[in-house]
C-alpha cells in the first residue's frame, strides 16, 4: 500500500497541544514508517513542544492555523465565525487528498459538523454515525470490544437510518472484530418488537428484513454491558447518555466499594491483596485503552477522540485512524451496503 | 389517620403468584393492624397458597378474577378482550374506593394503561411518569438512592411533560429523601443547555425559570450514577434504557472482576477475604431493596413492582405503597405542583 498521510487537529481537547503533540511526536519515532503526520495548530507553540518531545521530524509536517474552536463554544457558530481554525483546515488538507484521514480530540460537535461540510455521504446514507467501542465480560471475535452506535452525531434517528447504522456498524464490525457475521441487535425499551417508540417499532422490521444483516432482535439496555452482542443500533440520544453512564457507572462503583471497604480490617486486607487485579479491572473498563470514536458514513476516515484524552488516548486514535486507512474503510462499508445477502449461519 | 386497604394484583410477575402471596401473608402477620390487603386473582390458587403460608386472614381478602395479563402479551389487546383480569379488577376496587392504592408487578405496560384508564390525572398534569429509586455512593437526606423519571410510561416527552415530571419528582424526592428542595438536574447530551433535541434545549428554559424548583441545570450519562442530584429528568425512552443499563452494568462488572481475579493466588485470597464485603457491596446495588417504582401524575397510589421481583421485592413495594398513601402522595404532588415559590437556599 501507499504511504499514509494523517491530519491531526493538534489543538483540541482539554490536554491539547501538549497531549497531542507527544502522542504525534511517539508516533513518528515508532510504527511503520510510511506513515506521516500533519499537525494543524499555532506554529510556533507546536514546534516548541515538538523540540521538547523527540521526535521524527521526516514523518512530521507543522501545518499553521491561526485560530481553533473552544470546548465550550457553539459549534455552528464558533465554525461561521473561525474559518481558518485547525479543525477546518485539517478537513480541508483531507478533502483535498493532501492527508487520507482525520483525528481531533476537540469539541466533537464542531468535528462533526466539520466532517460533514468537507466530506461526501456515502451513496444511500444521509445521516453519520458516531460508534464508540466498549469493554464487556465476553470475548468475541478478536477482543472483548462492543460496539454501539450512534452515540451523538444523529440525535433523533429514523427507521431509515436506524438501518444504516446497523449496516455501518455491521461492515465496521466485521473489519476491527474480524467477525464474518457481527450480531446486531437494536436498542429499544422492550425485548417485544411491537413495543417502543414509533421509529424504532418500525426499524424493526427493516432490520428483520435486511439480509445483509445477522439481526437478532430488540434488547434492552440491561444488555449493553453484557457483550453478546457485537453491534448495539440506537439513535444518538440515547447513545450519548448509555455510553458516558457505563462510563461514570465504573468509577461509581468503585467509589462504593471504597466506602465499603474502609470498614473492616478483613476487607481492607482483602483489598490490598487485590490491588493488582483491581488495576487490572480498572484497565479494562478505561476508555483510555481503545482510543476514539470513528464517524462512518462519510468518504474518508474521521476518528473523533474524547475530548479529555490524554496523550495514551490520543496515541490509540492515531493507531485506530491508520488501521481504518488501511483497510479502506468508507469503501469496505460502502461496499457492504451495496452488497449481496450473507450466507446463513 | 384511618385505616388503608390496599389491592395487590396477586397474578403479575414471574413469581406469581406464589411469591406475591408469600409477601402479603407476611405483611399480614407484621406491621400496623390498620392495613389491609384485597387479593385480586384466582380464588382457588390463591386460596391454597394462603393456606400454605401462615398469614392474619382478618387482614386480607381474596377478590376472584378469572384471568390475567400474561407478561408476553401486547398490553393494549389483552386489556380490551380480558376486561376482568386481576389487574383491571384491582383498578376498579381502588377506582371505586373500595381499596387506596395499588401494587402490581405483572405487565409494566399494562399497569401503566390500566391505572390511566381507571384513574383521573393531576390538574395540570397531561403524561404520567414512572419514577424509579437506584443506589448511588452518595447519602442525601435520609438515604444515598437517586430518583430518575421517567423510566417508560412516556417514551417521548414535550417539553412541559418534562416540567412536569420535574415538579412530580421534587415533591416525590420531597417526601422520600426528607430533603427540602431537592436537587434537579435535566438529563441531556451535553451539560451545554443550547445543546441537545429540541424538547430538551426547550424544558431548560421553563426548568430554569420555574421558581418552583432547585434546579442545577443539565447533565450528561455518566453523572447519573454519581448521586449529586435527587432528581433526574429525561424522557422514558431514555429514561428505561440508563436504569435498566444500570442494573446491567453491575452484573458485568462482578463476571469482569470474576474472570480477572481467578487467575492469581493473591487476588483469589483477597476476594476470599472480601467476600463479607462483596455482598455487602451486592446489597446495595440489588434492586430487590427498593421495591417498585411509583407512578406519579394520578389522583391514587400506583405501584409498579418489576416483573421479576421475589417476595422480598414485592414486600418492599407493598411498603413503599402503604407509606405514599400515609403520606397522601397525589395531594402532595397536587399542592406541590400548584404551590408557591421555594425559598432560596
Amino acid at each position: 500500500m501507499d504511504s499514509i498521510t494523517l491530519a491531526v487537529d493538534a489543538m483540541g481537547g482539554y490536554n491539547a497541544p501538549r497531549d497531542v503533540v507527544a502522542a504525534v511526536a511517539a508516533a513518528s519515532r515508532q510504527g511503520s514508517g510510511d506513515v506521516f503526520f500533519l499537525l494543524v495548530g499555532d506554529e510556533v507553540r507546536l514546534s516548541d513542544l515538538l523540540y521538547e518531545f523527540g521526535h521524527n521530524p521526516e514523518r512530521i509536517s507543522v501545518i499553521h492555523a491561526p485560530h481553533y474552536i473552544g470546548l465550550g463554544e457553539p459549534a455552528q457558530q464558533a465554525l461561521e465565525r473561525k474559518t481558518d481554525s485547525s479543525l477546518e483546515i485539517a478537513c480541508e488538507l483531507v478533502a483535498n487528498g493532501e492527508a487520507d484521514g482525520l483525528v481531533s480530540a476537540g469539541h466533537p460537535g464542531a468535528a462533526i459538523l466539520c466532517a460533514r461540510k468537507y466530506f461526501q455521504p456515502l451513496p444511500g446514507i444521509s445521516r453519520v454515525a458516531l460508534a464508540s467501542v466498549y469493554p464487556t465480560p465476553r470475548v468475541r471475535g478478536t477482543d472483548r470490544l462492543g460496539l454501539i452506535l450512534d452515540v451523538g452525531a444523529t440525535l433523533r434517528a429514523s427507521a431509515e437510518d436506524l438501518q444504516n447504522f446497523a449496516l455501518m456498524g455491521s461492515a465496521y464490525a466485521r473489519l476491527v472484530k474480524g467477525l464474518e457475521r457481527p450480531r446486531v441487535a437494536l436498542l429499544s425499551n422492550s425485548r417485544e418488537a411491537r413495543i417502543g417508540p414509533p421509529e424504532v417499532v418500525e426499524a424493526y422490521e427493516l432490520l428483520r428484513e435486511d439480509k445483509r444483516l445477522n439481526f437478532y432482535g430488540n434488547i434492552e439496555g440491561d444488555e449493553i454491558p453484557r457483550g453478546d452482542y457485537d453491534v448495539i443500533v440506537c439513535e444518538g440520544f440515547v447513545g450519548d447518555v448509555a455510553l458516558k453512564l457505563l462510563e461514570g457507572t465504573g468509577e461509581a462503583a468503585f467509589e462504593l466499594a471504597r466506602s465499603a471497604y474502609d470498614k473492616h480490617l478483613a476487607w481492607k486486607t482483602g483489598l490490598k491483596l487485590l490491588s493488582g487485579g483491581l488495576k487490572k479491572l480498572k484497565t479494562a473498563i478505561d476508555f483510555e485503552e481503545y482510543g476514539g470514536a470513528p464517524l462512518l458514513g462519510l468518504d474518508r476516515v474521521v476518528i473523533v477522540a474524547h475530548p479529555k484524552s490524554g496523550k495514551k488516548a490520543i496515541g490509540n486514535s492515531l493507531k485506530l485512524a491508520i488501521k481504518n486507512i488501511r483497510a479502506r474503510l468508507p469503501e469496505q462499508i460502502a461496499q457492504d451496503i451495496a452488497g449481496a445477502e450473507i450466507e446463513g449461519e
